[in-house]
């Protein structure tokens, strides 16, 4: 059922292609072997359901235990979301239990079901979203106080049976901590998306509002199966069409499909929409007219989108337009903005990913020092985003410094899924830990413990507006995020987006378990190629602290680039290499951005005898022959972990193939071939660090290590063919 | 089987909520009931099978007439193509019979099979390509003398039987009237396609060539099943990066999987590479340096695609390099690459696509004016690709002036699939007929009945080598083109490719029975439906011979566009509108472009009393009140079409809906839902040419047509939101 026929077929194909090839001559290939294909075929996955598979439970103790509480499902009259959530069920049941089950209004004093329950205040103190999954009177009872928490009550349900668990003492409870959790799309008009590796946009602009492509209800049950309750459709590098008429029927009818399954639409917004769509004389957020155009225009939305989320905005960023066009503050925009939606529900989002363009600044430094003075200045309404780490989203960074020090402006955190500096869709990184290590960095505003997580859950500040919002992997390619493991980062975020508290290693084994097998064998192999991930890739890529070897693609290494149109747009100016040494000094005798962090970080960092390897190089200027915490210099260091780093992904293909017999073939392939891409483009990463970083160190690589086959000049041959045209 | 389990849930979900919505209280939904989705899940057809859907024979008499052809399948020792031939047949008789049918190479003296017979000339005069399919000795024989011959033989055998077609007295013998019949892909590295409308690339550049994506295979067998046997990979607009090492081992991975399938691959290259990729102090076609640069890379090609097919050049032309960048004719060009070519098979294919940016000259005159000149001065493995009229693909042109006017030089025709002047993916325009009005154009060149087919399949000239080559319209859209009748385009190209003597209206029944329905009524009415659609688009957007309102999206109406980068880029540069009248005058006393063709031809279209409609604003200025041989003014006739087209489209819907009962649920609404935005956009583009129209002719709507409900400015504003970023 799950393949397409065309794929199908070409699988016989395949098949047949084996036989002939175990035989040339083309002998005899009996339809009988050929048509052992067809099983192999039914079985096949083309990743399109994600985690969402609702296999039979093969456990038939477990399954006659679900059984009998299957005779039906108990939905009292309802809106939108809870028949979702009823019907999602109905399809889970009948997958899972190969049963068809009644939906039915008419329960009362009716046992052996599934019963949603409506609670008052006065049943529990659950927050609104949470859920509650219990035994009582011979039914299961998912209860919750808005039918939201049902959705999301009855998804955990089917989680729980897709993982084969027993019902036995059933008592599931759980509620996010964080209130906006979102997905922000960097997909524009024409289809292409910013930094996305997964095919074209989910949105079919050209075709909306009349045609409603099915895909986009399948992109909501994937989300809030996962508690997503918001999406921002458009790139932040935003067009100012989705303010036009046109464009915003458009966007409602997407907004019509997320509707019933709990997930709010927003748009990011272009600030000189004013001028260049209204045709006013100035976007200045200060102008009368302007305020007004603003006014009318969020008015004009709510009519087509009565439950539309809010705006998202990036301005004086990167050349979008902003206040500080016209002299003022973000605060005036972002208060400007709020001002429109007062009469709303919704939100204005106001991303803190500014920076100049000032060759004697450090790039580090410019969001803390645009936001702190700001705080206390926002409207309640506003939210500022925060992304995790100072630079851009790099392999590893240190959390941001603005966290913890905008105590009266809500900060909520921006992550980036879609791999744009982590090898596109073609190397294996399991970010959640990525995510982990920020959330549980702790930032000592209020002493020890006050992380990262505490701050943007709410809990340290008392936030009433708290959010985390993640940069989609999604396209149009049939698994949805091109490479199949990259399903896990989306996976990954929307856990922890509603529950913090998970870690990597628990998220990597329920994904596996739902999507790829639940063999305890493979799953063990599956689960330590994930957790290792992104250290490979930090080895061959940014070891020790190195960020942004990279001019405008992100793909290719480019150590070397020292040409831009900005300082801060150049390899160079990240990584310091000279003939002393390597890295970005960030102490007092340097940039001293190490002074916006609370004196217990800075105690961490500051001392490079002391500080961790891996964030030694972003913080200090180290000499090639200083003799690390692990014996070896500086420059047998990098060169340890380039290698090393680069022969892991072998590891990796080793741990994929471990769990072949587990697996679907074509699942297994697909992942087996990009593996093979991983592992000559992190060779590719290692030979172009290490004989750059050799024209400064003027050494050879340590005793041990095979010197690169290549020359530096044959690397950037091949790395500049990806800059042509 | 055919549809995905998540787009089968969805399915269900819509059956869920239309019960409910039957009753919003929510009321007893019964489970029997929503399983009732099931069977319409299972009917399901996503559109990604194309026409290759092998649907089970109903027919039982047909059936059983099958059957006693289905013991074995004989396949003499082969190669990998009669190999793909053997498996594609076991495949469809799986289906077709529900049979699994063995492949023997030991049939001698077996009866009750289909056998392969590879013939030697001896047996037939028929040309190499070819194939003949009979009955002999209890055996169905499909017999070529080639390989190639043998898998379109199959590929028409399957389309006989998924017609239900007899098999009594079965004699089917075809070969191709043309030698190359290829698609041109103007996909771009980076994925995006120019004027593609149905996602992203299929090429994954980035994932090659390890990662081998299975779809290629089934893009080889739907393009084999039509006889295409020849794709071009990459964009006119050419990247050097495909002439790198990097690259030609990514594009050798595809040529793997087309070779299965009897296509060759080949590519555009940019003409600048030996400069910019090759370091060259220059791209001069008679430097020595760059001659062997050529020559070099087309052995390096060559080394990892031994059967690689050759070049794609679109020179000086649209700011692409060229010859003239130094002083040289497209001939050297040509022939210098010609001669790098020489040891191998492959051909350089030279395209005519030429004009210079004279805002006195005659777009419409310019590649004959530049290349006739050339005819005779190419070398033999230069073909010369002209698109099928004079200006750039629009909904109606003149068949282009060069047909027939180089009789020394091979002229292949370039026929544009994509709908990048038809509508992107959202208007329903079956292509068949522009294809075959261009091909039964009679050039006149040697007397009556010299049309454009006979030069173009050598018969009128002689040439050795004949090239028919669409720009394709696939993209990773889940159904290959889009919009699902699109698909529909693909096809028609492939099988006039292969004979041009084919019908509009027999390629459409055959594609509608593969593809939709064999339901009898239904058929017509889609029939009717497809070959009225040209017709009707260019009444609302192109009527009487109007062309080009576009700038440079080719999306929304822009009749008034003035101002462009050069004046033949504008949209008032064809059309001409002024007080007076309406239309370029390409008479004797305008640019006479007239007498570029045979005086028979220019007897056709030089009076305007006599000039047939369809063509007479493409060689005449029209007074406004000038009465036309309808009986209508000009002015009149134009909003007659305008009204008339945008009217139609509601008549295209109402023959969609009659055929609703015979149609798959999901196709049938996808392409309901595409004429609902095509109806709304016909009235768009009726109202921008009326309202922009009316301020030179000052004069009302005629009686019995509602003048537009918006004004123009309205117009322009809502166009204008689809012109920015």
């Amino acid at each position: 059922m799950t393949k397409s026929p065309f794929l199908m077929l070409f699988s016989c194909l395949l098949i047949g292609f084996k036989l002939l090839a175990a035989d040339p001559s083309g002998a005899e290939a009996s339809g009988a072997e050929a048509s052992d294909a067809e099983p192999l075929a039914s079985d096949g996955n083309d990743g399109y359901r994600l985690w969402l598979n609702y296999e039979p439970v093969r456990n038939a103790s477990v399954k006659s235990e679900y059984l009998k509480y299957a005779a039906f499902i108990g939905r009292p009259a309802s809106g939108e979301i809870m028949q979702s959530a009823s019907q999602e069920l109905q399809l889970g049941l009948g997958k899972l239990l190969g049963k068809s089950v009644n939906i039915t209004n008419s329960f009362a004093g009716k046992s052996g079901g599934i019963v949603f329950k409506i609670e008052t205040s006065a049943d529990t103190a659950q927050p609104v979203e949470g859920y509650r999954i219990q035994l009582s009177g011979g039914n299961m009872i998912i209860s919750s106080k808005s039918e939201q928490g049902i959705l999301y009550g009855t998804f955990a349900l089917l989680r729980h049976m897709q993982m084969q668990l027993p019902v036995k003492g059933l008592n599931l409870a759980s509620s996010p901590r964080v209130r906006y959790r979102m997905l922000n799309h960097w997909d524009n008009p024409d289809g292409t998306i910013e930094r996305g590796y997964a095919g074209q946009s989910l949105w079919k602009w050209y075709e909306l509002p009349e045609r409603v492509d099915p895909r986009y209800a399948d992109y909501a049950r994937a989300n809030a199966s996962l508690g997503i309750n918001g999406t921002v459709l458009n790139n932040v590098n935003a067009s100012a069409r989705f303010m036009s008429q046109e464009y915003i029927v458009k966007v409602a009818a997407v907004a019509n499909v997320m509707r019933k399954y709990g997930i709010k639409t927003y748009l990011s917004v272009y600030f000189a929409a004013p001028k260049t769509l209204g045709g006013l004389k100035t976007s200045d957020p200060l102008d009368p007219q302007v305020r007004a155009w603003w006014k009318e225009k969020v008015a004009q939305i709510y009519k087509e989108i009565p439950d539309f989320g809010g705006f998202l905005v990036k301005a004086n960023s990167e050349g979008e337009p902003g206040p500080q066009d016209y002299g003022r503050i973000h605060a005036d925009g972002a208060n400007m903005l709020a001002e429109a939606f007062k009469p709303y529900d919704g939100i204005v989002i106001w991303r803190a990913f500014v920076y100049k363009a000032d060759p004697n600044a450090d790039r580090f430094k410019a969001a803390h020092e645009e936001f702190v003075p700001l705080d206390g200045k926002f409207d309640p309404k506003v939210i500022v985003q925060v992304k995790n780490g100072p630079i851009d989203f790099q392999p590893r960074e240190p959390f941001s410094p603005l966290f913890g020090n905008m105590p009266k402006t809500p900060l909520g955190i921006e992550f980036q899924i879609t791999q744009e500096y982590l090898g596109f869709a073609t190397h294996a990184v399991y970010e959640a830990p990525i995510f982990e290590e920020c959330l549980d960095s702790d930032t000592y505003v209020n002493g020890a413990g006050s992380t990262v997580a505490k701050i943007v859950d709410g809990s340290l500040h008392g936030y009433e507006r708290t959010l985390i919002a993640g940069v989609a992997n999604t396209g149009n390619s049939r698994n949805w995020t091109g490479h199949p493991l990259a399903q896990a980062n989306w996976y990954a975020f929307g856990r922890l987006s509603w529950d913090h508290q998970l870690t990597s290693e628990q998220i990597a084994r329920e994904w596996i378990a739902l999507t790829l097998t639940q063999n305890p064998k493979a799953s063990g192999h599956i689960t330590a190629l994930m957790l290792r991930s992104r250290e490979i890739y930090v080895d061959y890529n940014t070891p020790l602290g190195l960020s942004r070897p990279w001019m405008g693609v992100h793909f290719a290494p480019e150590p070397w680039q020292n040409k831009g149109s900005r300082p801060d747009w150049t390899a160079v100016y990240y990584h310091r290499a000279d003939s002393i040494g390597l890295g970005f000094d960030r102490t007092a005798s340097g940039s001293n951005a190490l002074a916006q962090y609370r004196p217990e970080v800075q105690k961490q960092w500051n001392n490079p005898d002391q500080t961790p390897l891996p964030y030694l190089l972003w913080f200090h200027h180290v000499r090639w022959d200083k003799k690390l915490s692990t014996g070896r210099t500086l420059w047998e260091e990098l060169c340890t972990r380039f290698y090393t780093g680069a022969d892991s992904v072998v590891w990796m293909q080793q741990q994929w193939d471990l769990a072949k017999p587990s697996l679907d073939p074509q699942i297994y392939t697909d992942v087996a071939e990009r593996l093979k891409v991983q592992r000559r483009e992190a060779i590719w990463w290692r030979d172009a660090w290490v004989l750059y970083l050799q024209t400064f160190t003027k050494q050879p690589v340590p005793a041990g290590f095979e010197p690169p086959k290549q020359t530096l000049e044959e690397v950037k041959k091949s790395v500049n063919v990806y800059l042509m045209r």
